[in-house]
């Protein structure tokens, strides 16, 4: 048994959501199938989980929302006309989709909000169940609460509940095609909560970890993912197979292909994910593993991410004070801040973080108080970082792939801020000026993918 | 004015003090001098401090110490014969010096054997003050409690209290060569505490900044220091320049030249460090300055040390866990660890410390704890890494330094564990195994210093 999940541009439309059910009856084994919202049909479009989000800030805004919501419900129309779903069939999803919509008294604007967002992925579902069984297949729409998906009550943060899993194994059990909602769940008291943006891959990696399934099916609109972020590449050499700590080392900077949290659900039950293109399923995608069988890349992908400052903090004998490296965490804790490294020297430490929250007003209070609490003689911030990082399992116990890589960089002519690289066997990462990244990404790309010979 | 201090071969005999007095004379700025307690005459010969301290351990458990406080006074005793000195001045050293090692009724250990162990230096100052003026020199013994050298009162740690530096400045003043015992202070309420072992270096580090010197004199056994420990690599390079940062980092592993905590006072107050041979003071020594004007060499030393752990700790999406580190960070002071650095990747952090304390029966308390308290999927320590460190102001910036190094290494068949590179322009550090820390070192070596053409 296979889960397949289908993303926003796989389901845009009449035309697309035929592509997918051709796929679904491609294969008997696709039998638990989570769809998200329809996506765009064209650069310009407006996918609907954006329209519907409009919708919520004007009705909170008490502006005309009445056109937005009205917009949303033509495009399901449209859709289900496309499909020549029957007109009550359509009528009848529109219609609950209205009511979805419609703004309960007293109701709070984050719960509204979920709502309102999770009823873009059940309309979808709920049409695409109406077209297969319109062409005479045996599927059915299934609703989260019915099926037992329960998370927590973080309105757009949700996590799954432990006890979740063994609810949904029952849906292995059903003799039909399950069609179900991405994106949401349902806390015990029944109230809806969505996860992230994105949420739909990590339904697909719930429900294919709670059914034991055999492989669960991401489709998209790539056909597979690269070891490069093809906007920075032209046509990169693609990954056939990637283990899930190399895909999670990648989605961490610039491969946005799959969820970050969507991975470890999969990742704990050990089922391995497929990456495929719904516009060329024939392509073989990309496969996530836990052990990849081909070990003849050494490096399996090269990422990059820009946004990054570093705080360098500097104080005599600063190794001899127990405590030290905790309590300036502890400062950045204290106001919120996340961080990423903390490459050391001797006498100094950096903290790499992320610019967005660290304010000109935070990092002014973050630099008095590691001044004043810490007495450090020197603390400097500088915030034009990007991380460039190469990924490969073993990659570390490969002599000479840390002088290859700096070696690139150095006859590029790229300037290393920082270099980390720790226990794990899965990445190395390089600190680059922000102006440097894209240079050191080709640099690294053409020396561990761009001859035949060096692969 | 010039603080020349002098360690403890350059007074391990008669002989030796002599040329310490010819090269006090041969400069008449050389004004304030420190000194250590007689060391080794030859290889197999015992420190005076190491006696001091083994008579103290035989009087505390009640064996018979007589017999090494009897060497302990011949041997200043020959010293005196050997300098000529009256016989009445030894006699009265000698008295004096006996009276010192006497245990007092009710003295605490701790503070008997700081007392003991200080008793080489304050006798070994008497007797070269005594020789100075068997010469016609002006010159006088000065006790630290008279001076005003205040410390702290942590027995064999002291730290010097920030109002003994106003004090002791007044010793600028005396139109006299005065000879100071290095190595203790005196508490606020008049007890004698020593700094750590090697302290001579630290009392003379305060005693330059205190007096605004010009110049800090340390002379020992060696012409300079060396780009790298002799004990590796035969008749290395010397280095005639180098900054406090860059001796800091130096001295951090492997080159121990200089007592650690000695270089922070002439550092803080801006005073050049010289480090001189007593046994060939024509030698230009090796200059410890806050810039240096040459920059010819990026690379200004080669560091190593052994005696490493790791441990290393993953768990999925440990990023995104605000407060993971610093709870990681804070079991380690729980348990009374330091630790050196913490390199990490997207979802695992290693943190590196020394294996002196690092028991296997707290080893496994940490990892338990790890487990239990950080719910980590994967906790593992190894005890077998080394550090090697390539130092040198302004080495970041210079394109190239990283791939020279991480070529030669991987020439070498070196296996990287660990790349630490901060912000610090000073240093960049590589994590290897043991048995690799010889041959990275040689490697590193001949990539920097081997060839001529590369300085």
């Amino acid at each position: 048994m296979k889960v397949a999940k289908f993303g926003g541009t796989s389901l845009a439309s009449a035309e697309q959501i035929k592509k997918v059910c051709q796929i679904i009856q491609a294969d008997a084994q696709r039998k638990l199938i989570v769809v998200s919202a329809p996506g765009k049909r064209f650069k310009e479009d407006t996918k609907v989980t954006d329209l519907l989000i409009n919708y919520v800030n004007a009705c909170l805004a008490d502006t005309e929302a009445e056109a937005i919501r009205d917009e949303i419900v033509s495009r399901f129309v449209e859709i289900g006309n496309g499909l020549q779903l029957a007109e009550a069939v359509t009528e009848r999803i529109g219609a609950e989709l209205h009511e979805q919509m419609r703004r309960k008294e007293g109701e709070a604007p984050a719960r509204f909000l979920d709502r309102v967002k999770a009823s873009g992925e059940d309309t979808c579902a709920k049409v695409v169940a109406s077209y297969l069984q319109s062409l005479g297949v045996k599927a059915s729409y299934v609703n989260p609460y019915e099926a037992g998906l329960l998370v927590t009550d973080e309105a757009g943060q949700a996590q799954v509940l432990p006890e979740a899993y063994a609810r949904l194994k029952q849906l292995r059990e059903r003799d039909e095609i399950v069609i179900f909602p991405g994106f949401f769940g349902y806390t015990e008291e029944g109230i809806l909560v969505t996860f992230s943006r994105g949420g739909s891959d990590i339904t697909g990696s719930i429900l294919a970890a709670a059914t034991e399934a055999e492989l669960y099916e991401n489709f998209t609109d790539v056909d597979s993912v690269y070891v490069v972020n093809p906007q920075l590449i032209d046509q990169p050499k693609e990954i056939k197979e990637i283990t899930y700590r190399e895909m999670r080392e990648l989605s961490y900077s610039g491969f946005t292909v799959f969820h970050e949290e969507a991975l470890l659900p999969a990742y704990r039950a050990g089922i391995p994910v497929c990456i495929k293109n719904t516009n060329n399923p024939a392509a073989p995608g990309t496969m996530i593993v836990a052990e990849r069988a081909s070990r003849d890349y050494h490096v399996t992908g090269i990422a990059s991410d820009s946004g990054f400052c570093s705080i360098f903090v500097s104080k005599y004998l600063m190794n001899r004070e127990i405590g030290f490296g905790r309590r300036l965490l502890q400062i950045l804790e204290d106001e919120g801040l996340a961080y990423e490294h903390t490459p050391s020297g001797i006498d100094n430490i950096s903290v790499i973080l992320r610019k967005d929250g660290f304010t000109p007003e935070i990092q002014a209070k973050v630099i008095r108080r590691i001044k004043e609490e810490l007495h450090a003689e020197d603390v400097e911030v500088t915030c034009d970082l990007a991380l460039v990082m190469i990924v490969g399992e073993g990659m570390r116990r490969s002599v000479g792939t840390s002088a290859r890589a700096t070696s690139a960089l150095a006859k590029a002519k790229v300037n290393l801020e920082m270099i980390n690289q720790g226990s794990s066997e899965v990445s190395m990462m390089f600190g680059v000026k922000e102006v440097d990244a894209k240079r050191a990404v080709i640099a690294l790309y053409e020396e561990f993918f761009g001859d035949e010979t060096s692969l």
